[in-house]
């Protein structure tokens, strides 16, 4: 549902443009009151399933980092996008896009020089002022300030990825993780990157949030993940770097075919049932291999998952890399401290598979998959996990003592620990508000519930309604919330 | 118990010193699979304490941040310290601190000139080299970059408070909350201070987070704070502007006596008793009022909690302030915005009471508040809100089948949704282990379990065993955990 979902989510709450008073700044967006809560509760979902389903250790880094790390890991050199400027308005441009938007072609692999000449040739001029455009140049992405004052200050840099942040204290980790490989890690964070000039709200940010799990594993075993039968036989919607028009293939099929490894296989299948999960629409995903010119060159092997959006096409998801002893070999090259573990009588360097998910990104795809419209009314049917709210109470009128009573409703929800809002007004407004919010349980207090001490829920999905004794609320909701009873049994349906 | 903590905090994962591989660089640190867990469910408490509690709306803004807003807040003109170099080393020191060090004389207040002139009188030298110092200057402790390419970038700056970024989007916040206040609003995230050169591992961060709580309140209301009934006859350590040796007082006293107004004292008694829920010694916590010379200007009133440690002194958890409507009258003066409310048919600015948190210090005071010895072992007495993980599982020994049965009740654990450790080896190294990570319960598989399908359960802080059945584990322990039962009645006593 395009649009939409922009205009609800800043009309709700979900998020808007950060900075908003001074004329805000592209690529920068502030999570209101229920995407932060949204947020929250997906992060939630891929901790504990990473760290009590994967055995994972949970870190936290900082964001701002000494340059070392980024020497090592190729960023000070590598991490640039060929950038142009106009000489009359200033506005700055990809380079690379310019050409391509003009000639139609990919400039996929193409030198700096090759794109300078391709700008020349066709003759491009500043799309805004149609100034003459100044020269193509190596555009650093990392955002760099200093630590310290005066001479002695060090440059520093904002983390463009977390990864780096959680390879260099390996080896404190695998002390701490009494000396096993398989060890896996996972780090939650902002990490940054200085985009030239972007435009496509939550799917490209100068600021966003990431979840980066790092599997350290043995490289003779990366085809003995020691769970990949649970999932073998799952399949899903494949493109694979040879053949990117795509086609239902079985998780298995990609080990047989030699398409990749188990590790990367495994996380495929694991990372699609977590977005379908938190309400991704399963149909729109598809797992797609990296072909061999647009794979980063610290990796044998990249897959990500892709969301086909209504909003903004393609949006990459997670990306899923075998990224080998490269990272640790470098920040023992450089830092000279070793990184080889002691297994069975042989040393090495473990190899990473790095398993990166955006947050803002899948939240975004949440949103537009969960947003429905009946006739009179749009909903967003978020699972229990995350939806913000998971209900709000309001009185059926707003006299007779019945907002008083259907405020003590709401405090004894609070009071056992549900995220829960008090609204007020005409019901049916009430109920389209709610609806808006996600939020899943609607519990009216009416004039009956002065007699039978009981209330009415009303669940989002279907309009349908339960009357429930007041005591007997918050467990049921609690049950409801855990999938224990279905709605309809909640208790005796209103007609 | 001093040092101990830094040195346990370490080795058993809780933080360590960031880029550590690298030589680091102080003022950053990492927290490990302990204190990322630990910090994550502090901040857990937090969040349902304010949101559910207090009524307040979660958001979540970016930390870079463009220039405009701490042009609004005073930071670019004021948010500095006084520096002076050394010309021979370049090292960078605070120069107040130096007077004050040389001549054990408070500089509060003073000017730049003055502490230039003090340096000169006192003859003072680098305290590292000897080398002649350079000349006093004002350094701004924001960390700057640029936002976008080209001469078209935007100066911009990591946030040194969350605050002003839940200030500035106060009208949509409004809006979102139906037009009310008292409104609520918590920010999580981290906040950045180039400190000259801290030297105080956690409590003295660059890079720190924050949970800042912010209410917009009408002016007219700050001694009718709705829920003062409930914390006005609770009693704490104080000690007030004009009596700063400190006395035991009544939070009701705080307000008759004119020392504070009841939006402040509530909270001040509110954080204790969080505080104090997470683990903090409530016998070293002071609620310590700001003198009028060392008060912001943005400030009419301030309060700290300060925390007694045996490791850095006097520790400020929290500030709790009347910030006026200072804030939201300079977003209104620099972005031409209109902040002003509409309410009962008066047009105003509501004033803010802000309660800002840090995460890190109270994290510091709950580790060497629960740091407990026994003659033989060492242990974190965490509450069972707070503890990083809430059970390990072990096998008595490492042969006879044991250890994959008490795999099996690990998982089975796992399932149930707990974090929860397997570890083998000598019993009493693993118990040793897991009293030093301050994990609750321990649970033993040994040779009756083998019969009679039941386990033992050791409580961390007293030693005590019980005897439970393996198929009511898990409902026990979430009993444990909810304080349903206490741990002697949980089954068996095992002599």
């Amino acid at each position: 549902m395009k649009h939409d979902i922009l205009d609800i989510a800043k009309r709700r709450g979900f998020f808007w443009p950060s900075f908003e008073i001074y004329g805000g700044a592209s690529g920068f967006y502030t999570y209101g009151p229920l995407g932060a809560l949204l947020k929250l509760r997906i992060e939630n979902v891929m901790r504990d399933y990473f760290m009590i389903k994967e055995n994972c250790l949970l870190i936290e880094a900082p964001v701002l980092t000494t340059g070392d790390p980024w020497v090592a890991s190729g960023h000070v050199e590598n991490f640039t996008d060929m950038t142009i400027e106009c000489q009359k308005c200033g506005e700055a441009y990809r380079a690379d896009h310019l050409v391509e938007e003009k000639t139609s072609k990919s400039t996929d692999g193409l030198s700096l020089p090759e794109i300078q000449k391709l700008i020349r040739k066709n003759k491009i001029k500043c799309p805004k002022c149609s100034g003459v455009l100044g020269s193509v140049y190596d555009y650093n992405l990392m955002f760099k300030t200093f630590i310290g004052p005066g001479k002695n200050k060090v440059t520093s840099y904002l983390r463009p990825e977390t990864a780096q942040t959680t390879y260099m204290p390996f080896k404190r980790l695998y002390e701490i993780g009494r000396k096993q490989i398989p060890l896996g890690v996972i780090q939650f964070g902002r990490s940054f990157r200085n985009e030239i000039s972007p435009r496509k709200g939550l799917v490209r940010l100068r600021e966003f949030s990431q979840a980066e799990v790092q599997f350290f594993i043995d490289p003779k075993e990366k085809n003995k993940h020691p769970k990949f039968n649970l999932v073998k036989n799952l399949k899903f919607s494949v493109l694979t770097k040879n053949d990117q028009k795509g086609k239902i293939l079985k998780i298995n099929d990609l080990v047989k075919k030699n398409l990749t490894n188990e590790w990367i296989a495994y996380f495929l299948a694991r990372s699609m049932q977590l977005f379908e999960g938190v309400g991704i629409d399963k149909k729109k995903l598809t797992c797609r291999q990296h072909k061999d010119e647009e794979r980063s060159f610290y990796s044998s092997d990249t897959w990500d998952i892709e969301f086909l959006s209504d909003n903004f096409g393609r949006i990459e998801l997670v990306g899923i890399a075998d990224r080998t002893d490269y990272d640790l070999k470098r920040h023992m090259e450089l830092s000279k401290k070793d990184m080889k573990i002691n297994l069975n009588g042989k040393k090495f360097i473990p190899n990473i598979i790095e398993v990166a998910y955006g947050i803002d990104r899948p939240l975004f795809c949440v949103l537009e998959s969960c947003l429905k419209k009946d006739k009179d009314r749009v909903y967003f049917s978020f699972p229990p996990e995350i939806a913000p709210y998971q209900a709000a109470v309001f009185p059926l009128v707003r006299k007779d003592g019945l907002p008083g009573k259907a405020k003590e409703v709401y405090e004894m929800l609070r009071d056992e620990g549900f995220y829960v809002l008090y609204d007020e007004g005409f019901i049916g407004r009430a109920y389209y508000r709610q609806d808006e919010a996600g939020t899943i349980y609607c519990v009216t207090y009416d004039y009956d519930s002065l007699k039978d001490k009981a209330v009415t829920i009303r669940f989002r999905d279907n309009k349908k309604q339960v009357r429930v004794k007041i005591k007997d609320l918050a467990g049921i909701l609690k049950k409801l919330m855990n999938r224990q009873i279905v709605f309809e049994k909640a208790g005796k349906l209103v007609k």
